[in-house]
């Protein structure tokens, strides 16, 4: 199968993928090892927070994301990973027995200045839930190789 | 000790702090679980990639961020979460024997035009290592509960 380079990436592409079950265990063990704040680690405290409930660390969901994305969009694309991203919003909480998916939709195409082997894609990356709400929005920053750079066969 | 709320903090605060040690055991147990690409999960694949050696995935050092943040942060603060964040770019490699520790500026103050109770602070995070380069920069919208709002006593 011929992976997707820069060349074959339009702006306006849309693709939908991944199925991640959010579970308390994994929500508390993420909490334990990085980010031990109540709302995160203990459903007592969760109860009495803000959230009303335990919800997963927020760098949690993006972890979430980024397993869906390899799972599902790296594979197929020559991708070299990514400058970092923009404009993260955590929109809505993600609790036990969530079940998350991903939307994303390329918005602009750059020509690396100093590195005529790849360009820039900037990626719209939705997370949403199994009622279609959206989670968590971001704009990702990927490096994609260029055909155009690769020596003739 | 009394807790740094929205009014106590002011556009120019700087701190330091955290000392995050980085392993080749950690690097992979996290790629294994959630970004499993050949640069963070395999040492002679990373060789041969445009690292050079096995590096945290992007998401990874972000979770060392805020493990930091909980630890030494957030308990003297009045914070209840954050909103998001923007502008974070992975400047350099963070790899196996890294040291990381954490830099932070406040830049902007908001008070929230929907909920009185709280204020918005935009703190920039610096993740530095043990030579003092800079590894990961973000901005992060930081939610401050006000003294304001609190009942009187």
């Amino acid at each position: 199968m011929s992976l997707i380079h820069f060349e074959d990436v339009t702006v306006g592409d849309t693709h939908r993928f991944g199925r991640y079950e959010v579970t308390r265990e994994e929500i508390i063990e993420y909490a334990r090892q990085f980010d031990p704040q109540p709302f995160h680690l203990d459903e007592e405290a969760a109860r009495r927070s803000m959230f009303g409930g335990l919800v997963a660390s927020g760098w949690h969901t993006g972890a979430m994301l980024i397993r869906m994305v390899c799972d599902h969009a790296i594979p197929g694309s020559a991708t070299t990973g990514a400058l970092g991203f923009d404009d993260l919003k955590w929109l809505k909480p993600v609790r036990p027995g969530d079940i998350l998916s991903v939307e994303t939709v390329v918005r602009e195409k750059t020509e690396s200045r100093s590195r005529p082997d790849i360009g820039v894609v900037k990626i719209e990356s939705r997370v949403h839930d199994q009622r279609g709400e959206t989670k968590m929005t971001l704009f990702s920053l990927v490096l994609y190789r260029r055909r155009a750079a690769s020596p003739p066969a």
